[in-house]
């Protein structure tokens, strides 16, 4: 009976566990480690940050869950792996494992700029449930006291998503309430256009978004790297200092401390066309812990984002090999993988399609409208009802 | 029995006028002083300079309307102002002040362009019913021998529309008559960008209009300024000479002479939300006389222009707080002043709103179409025949 | 009777044989020489490199035709022009004329960039039939192993359009076979920018073509030369170098060594507005071999495009105007060159109509759409059969 040991609760690491699971049934002992005893659907957050969810709308919790599955629940946080010795360290426990599945997300790196992140720094984040609550509740005070907001991406940013839909939404909500005219939003990011996302852009995405900033009169500083973030106020790195009564900015990410010493100087660890771990065969990463490398040199630093979407298309690849591996199947096909995206803009949406993610692309699709809208929040639900259901996510 | 004293006959002077009479009838005494005799629809302007109106169908005689309102007319222009002692003084006259209201409009500054201007220079301008017919004489001549015309507006501009609406219409006519390919047309402006405005733009106004100079085939050059005007040709800044056989360009523009001295280094008077002169609390200053800061310094200088529309909202609060303080009733509300304006484009229009009139802006639209170039003829009616009535103008 | 030679089987030539035949019958004594034997529709050569033609599809021999019409052909190259004893050199021959045309089309100078051009050097070119035939098997080579495609335009270019047809139409054949991920695009021009096409742009051609290209997800380099070609490298002017498994270059045109003593350093001939050589009464020149001067000085050197379609305007008029020299009917009018011109996008085409050719135009349209596709196609058949039926091409 095989070992198999998944670190991470969230996209990658609960699409693995399930379809490993439902696959291997007592063929294999599978384990989840994890320091969040819930799923929290990240996609989501931006809208906690606007009031527009609470925390129990979009968490579901794991325990009763992957027990009923039969899948064994370690809720503690992962500290360290011996690949040589096939050992994942927690605070308590030394799990044994003949396979590994590294799904563990980002560290936030706010501390490479000075004065960055909600908690020794003075800008909100909307990239972990806390964060986001905080940022709502800074929201609320800004509301009363309305001013400059200024948001973004700071240099070494990958996941460009989310500050973009911060801006669509504090955009919308203002003018709902009558307020826009109190407030200039400034949009600062490492991208070299607006519309890069960290992907060379998405056909005519910057077009798209340039127009669309100018529609809703966000200005725009782009291809900008962030000096330090003093109280009330940012400083690029060129000498603009622009002051504001709320900010929330992307950081750049790394790889979790527990597993970062596997992969390149950032920490993300470098996978061949199955998710396998170019080191170990008995490792597998996916999500934001694989090391992809940018379509192109950017003038500010940036990195390629790995959505959800795009990590539970690994941890199905990473899963079937393992499965594979064990019953002697055929493996699962080497495919690049593609992407599909729904960014929220407040009182619309968009879908991005890329097949594969990155350029050149066989397909790509951007198109913008309100039935994108109601498309992700009828996502929202459908994907933690799966979750609900012990089911691993996407059709 | 209050004198309140009104120095202008157009959008600003005339509201103020009929406004005040309409709500105090016998409790004030109300004069208005103005050089010239005649109410001129401004806006109609640039289509005395085509040929497509004729100064008598923009045009309505002031005297027999105020006298039939009850106002008193004084046809002479302002001297000054001696704000301590409560006088306007004219050519003939020192006349007494309770109130005095201010909206003399421009002072057309050609010399600070060497060449510039209509009379000691060697361009055509629009913006006064005697430029607009000599620019139609220009016009006449130039279509027996056309060459090319280059138009725009030099530094230190605030009204940029006219030029805008002066290079449409000389392109439709042109197509209309089969010679545009005779033409080259060059748009010079002060603006960082076509589509400026002054305003720092209107939503997508900057992508709008360069693409409908680029489908009409007018070269742009932005962020320029003109060195000095000699006979068929202008000369920037930065070296470029660009011979023209036909010319037309807006003048910066200062406060009066008359009441330059009340106001900033270029007679430009400052105001409280009510229109009221922050030194004098008997004084009020609407329309281009009033001071008004940029939204953003621009590379090359830029000020904000003041419509008609605008000066009939500031010459309505301002009249309507006179009324507050000689009856005691509610003061108006100071809301930051909004602008609808409509753009003639020769074969088409644009309408613009923004509200308020500078970023950020809780509304902003602009769109074209044919029904706006109806809605602009109509308008013209509408307004003028309100004048003729003594009614104040805007719905 | 009047001895009238013509240079040239193509567009210009065979369009001014047929005219003067039928115009002056036996009154003329009509010889054209052609070192080629068939009529190419040049349009088509991007097809053939694509192998959605034959050459056979598009091609027609000269013999039967011209000798029908009772017009001599001679199959040799022109060797010289002596325009002072009114004679041309062939091989084996020399011809005394009364009127001499020259249609002569363009001498390519892959020699002005090292490395340039399918004979001594590592580029595809698709200008005559034999190049096209080569790139095309270069093409099913490449399909085989894949891997980065460069197209464009040299500096010095005139003929803009068959390097964007390529590009959209290797986009287009990639996407249905389902592999254009594997294949990065680049297009290199000396334009000044996208959809300048050597004529100034058209309307808002340079957004429209901007916009495809990002939508195809074609990277673009303008406004750069090309320093040299080595095998699998095109290495520019400022220093940038890029690999290639792929590259078709348009290389910049002279006039052929036959005439090219009678025009500009380039070979281009200096003529009035009907065609006929500044120098000599009894010379007229149509289609390539005209010298036009470009209606803006752009950084990179670009030369303006000679279509067929104009070609062929320009023979009409020139052989009319021998017509009237002869029979003493009225002269055609002088005008300025209009031009239409269909744009294959692959999947999609585009119409360009100009007049005149450069600005400023009275009228310019660029539309695209499926339906441009099948007219260019119905275009194609329609010219050929005209032409196989000896009568001049256009309606």
């Amino acid at each position: 009976m095989a070992k198999i040991v998944v670190i991470g609760g969230s996209f990658g690491g609960l699409t693995a566990a399930f379809e490993l699971k439902r696959l291997l049934g007592k063929k294999a002992d599978v384990t989840l480690i994890s320091d969040i005893d819930k799923f929290i659907f990240i996609p989501s957050l931006p809208w906690i940050a606007m009031g527009w969810r609470k925390a129990e709308d979009i968490t579901v919790s794991l325990k009763p869950i992957l027990e009923r599955k039969g899948i064994i629940f370690i809720h503690e946080a992962a500290k360290g792996v011996d690949a040589d010795l096939s050992k994942v360290k927690t605070e308590t426990k030394e799990i044994q494992y003949d396979y590994l599945i590294i799904s563990t997300g980002p560290y936030l790196a706010f501390d490479e700029v000075p004065g960055l992140g909600p908690e020794k720094g003075h800008t909100e984040c909307i990239f972990t449930l806390e964060q986001a609550e905080r940022a709502n509740k800074a929201w609320n005070k800004f509301l009363e006291d309305p001013g400059t907001v200024v948001t973004g991406s700071v240099q070494g940013v990958s996941c460009f998503g989310p500050p973009y839909e911060y801006a669509f939404e504090i955009d919308s909500e203002l003018r709902r309430r009558k307020m826009r005219h109190k407030v200039p939003i400034v949009f600062v990011t490492s991208e070299p256009y607006i519309g890069h996302f960290g992907i060379g852009g998405l056909r005519n995405s910057r077009w798209i978004m340039e127009n669309e900033f100018a529609k809703r009169d966000i200005k725009i500083i782009v291809n900008t790297a962030v000096e330090e973030i003093v109280p009330g106020e940012v400083r690029l790195k060129d000498g603009t200092k622009i002051p504001f009564k709320l900010s929330m900015f992307a950081p750049a990410m790394k790889g979790i401390p527990a597993v970062s010493h596997l992969g390149n100087p950032r920490g993300f660890i470098p996978v061949d066309g199955k998710y396998r771990y170019t080191k170990y065969k008995n490792i597998f990463v996916v999500g934001v812990a694989v090391a992809i490398a940018p379509p192109e040199q950017t003038p500010v630093p940036t990195g390629v984002p790995k959505t959800g979407y795009m990590t539970v298309k690994m941890a199905k690849t990473a899963a079937m090999t393992i499965v594979s591996d064990i019953t002697g199947i055929a493996y699962p096909e080497e495919n690049p993988i593609d992407v599909v995206c729904l960014m929220d803009m407040g009182n619309t949406a968009a879908i991005m399609k890329a097949n594969p993610v990155l350029p050149p692309r066989q397909e790509a699709t951007l198109k913008s409208g309100v039935i994108y809208k109601w498309m992700k929040t009828g996502f929202e639900k459908y994907f933690l009802w799966k979750i609900k259901h012990g089911l691993s996510g996407l059709p």
